[in-house]
């Protein structure tokens, strides 16, 4: 018997061609237990990757099944109308198909893994870029007849992205959050239980909150947000894929990034960072101990991933300080074990 | 007879439980005339709270009313397939339902209370989190079903937001307003006469314009804004839910704050904060006078509610200063004022 | 025979009134070819401005045209349940309607014509303010009944924008984009092959990318940014509607706008305004030579256009700095021919 990392029943779009454009996969299954497998198996073989099983196959995969939630979408894929779809992941590399690529991203939303929990190598690859409309996804190739068509027959066909990622909750909304605008959330993000994204929030595949936060900025691919932290109206985590360089950011817990302020270092635990700055790698910084005695000027670098500091540029002199509750002597043990 | 604070006829969604998710009416009438109470109460009687009428009553109260536009919502209401509702709030306390609370939030975007004008009081708590669709909004208990059903049978079912507060424009557009993208402006903004928000802008519930603005930044739950501001792209408001303490913020007549700017003080009329700089209560700032001689170092908080500043960051020193049109002789004894 | 400027088969909407509210031109023609005129003039004489041919009249223009996707979309019109029109426009003077308004705005969202390249003047009084919806445009007066009935009868409208401009992707997306928001871009945008527009993108009209862009920024009316350059989120670029004076703003070749960044004077090829900065044409710059020696304080305006300028503010100082690739010579001289 072999054993998946994952596995998915799925209902997608192909394009005229035969190509598919997307995958909805109700409910994927992270490590899936070997009586699932056995089942599957017990159908359709020692079958691997994606795999497309026709009406019979379907139902009898629903017969073999016993978790009631798969047996219902196993049914629903034999009569589906639509292309369904069964992904088998062997192992977690680098993914080899748009249904294989949609399923991982399902791992990530349904909170199945973490973001930087699995490999996804060459994913835009895999994403065709598609127009998103309220008729479902359109190959950008066959859009301006189907837009034609529709306006002589007094439809609406409206055309809400054209992107690589669909937004997340036309695949799942996770328990326990609110999304504001819903269009600024991708499939992949990762959103934790208890998190509020207000409509400037923003939150990109592989990325995405522990916990309880109040998103009201930017999480950029790749960041990852602790329990409890906030993001300002505006605010802006560098994202690894263009301008932030190759150090992956993230926030630790009980963080706030104040309106319109900015990080480009990875934050440790109760940091702030006033709003209206930015802090950049290379900015120079100020240390200042508890007694708000300057302690050394550092570049920003040098503090990631630090817990404690407070963040501002002193309205007076125009400097950028980092105040923290401790006190000097401890604050230049911990840059040197640092650096 | 009683008089009544507000009362409304309702069309609104239910869940399976029969629950309310969201109400819908057309007209809700603020201070209803007694002629309106009379024929309400010819049919239903001493009345209050949250009525759902029969086929029958809808029919009768719309043969006693005297106001065409009413009786054509309450024929409708009569004929309509989905739940209809008759709110009748006896008194401004706080709301005690969903219907309630929507007809409340409906009498902020109708313009017939301003914004603190209503008792909003535990309003979250009867809001219930709502996915708003393009079918209409689905409990979300009940969401992913719908998402397996409409995927098999080939609708596509677009979630656009989660959120306990829906988009204003799916209830009312207030007349002479342009909202370019709808999805930032919920239920219970109040938008003024004249107002452009953006596709940048943003307006929270209980709060709004007065009239003539253009909104390119956000306005937080609770902030009024004057007649003839300006908001920049990105300009930011401080809340009072999150981070913005307990002073609540709002914008006098004719200021602007430039685009990427913010405030965390009231302004009075007139003030503008240039582009890219963030005022917080606590910012130390230099006081200038007429002749931009240092009139003395204050907090910005002390300068809250005041006319005719300009705020910005001296780009030579660094320095945030407030300049304005009065001699220092004035300005100081403003200062005293304010303390 | 007559010669033209431009020319379009549309589908359009109207109100009650039987007033144009939008047009959609599937494939906009820029100085038609002699023998297209021809083809037309011989089945509607020597017709200028706005028709609105029979079916006939159509049918007969499908059997003159040469074109064959041209001749289906005569065909299309002449089968349309909603109204078609035929725009002939002579010379590029300011519009004179609602369809060559549009026209005009399909001519640069389908990039045969540049920004500034087609005359727009008074094109917002022709633009009628439209409620955007999931069932097509609607006139704002005839809106709170269609959402009455809407409601009654258990279907959504969806308001999703009230605009005089609609959203680009609903009348042409142009090769080689990707847009993730199409909410935030206007018909009237020019969108180059190879720019990427993420959420917090946004392009108004008369305004876009020349090239290979990726768009996490605003560019306002009238902006153009050349091949090569990004715009971080929520950076900013002054527009001349409001706020931006008469400087036309552009951006250069390889240009980066930082995060949270902005401008008000236009930029030359491979400039960069670091994350947070926000530089205005009154800006006091000091300006640095490739020895980081200070060359002479000027204000931003001064350095309107030139290239290779990297903008920060010194973050010891608070000074606002411009540093450059070039000797203190030459950059004096730069700046002499530049008064």
């Amino acid at each position: 018997m072999s054993t998946f990392h994952s596995l998915g029943f799925g209902i997608g779009t192909k394009n005229a061609k035969l190509e598919w454009l997307e995958v909805f996969y109700p409910q994927p299954v992270l490590a899936p237990e070997a009586s699932l497998v056995d089942a599957i198996q017990s159908v359709l073989g020692d079958a691997t990757g994606t795999i497309e099983p026709n009406r019979e196959q379907w139902l009898a995969l629903a017969g073999a099944l016993e978790n009631p939630a798969l047996e219902k979408i196993a049914k629903t894929c034999a009569e589906s109308v639509r292309p369904a779809v069964l992904t088998l992941i062997a192992k977690d590399s680098k993914p080899e198909s748009t249904p294989e690529a949609y399923l991982k991203l399902h791992l990530l939303s349904h909170r199945l893994v973490k973001p930087h929990g699995v490999s996804l190598e060459g994913i835009f690859a895999l994403l065709p870029n598609v127009a998103w409309t309220n008729e479902g996804a359109i190959d950008l190739n066959e859009l301006s007849d189907r837009q034609l068509q529709a306006r002589a027959q007094n439809r609406m066909l409206s055309v809400e992205s054209v992107d690589k990622f669909p937004k997340m909750t036309d695949y799942v909304v996770p328990t326990g959050t609110r999304i504001a605008d819903t269009a600024r959330v991708r499939l992949g993000a990762y959103v934790g239980e208890g998190t509020t994204i207000m409509h400037e929030g923003f939150i990109n595949f592989n990325a995405g909150t522990q916990g309880k936060s109040m998103v009201e900025g930017r999480i950029s691919a790749g960041v990852f947000v602790g329990e409890g932290s906030d993001l300002g109206g505006s605010s802006s985590t560098m994202g690894t894929l263009s301008g932030g360089g190759n150090i992956i950011i993230s926030l630790g817990e009980e963080c706030l990034l104040g309106a319109n302020a900015g990080t480009g270092i990875p934050l440790g635990d109760k940091c702030t960072i006033e709003s209206g700055l930015y802090i950049t790698a290379g900015t120079k910084v100020m240390l200042l101990d508890d007694q708000k005695n300057e302690v050394k000027e550092v570049k920003a670098r040098e503090l990631a991933g630090q817990s404690n500091l407070l963040f501002i540029r002193n309205s007076v002199t125009g400097r950028v300080e980092c105040r923290t509750n401790k006190s000097a002597v401890v604050l230049n043990n911990e840059l040197h074990a640092n650096n």
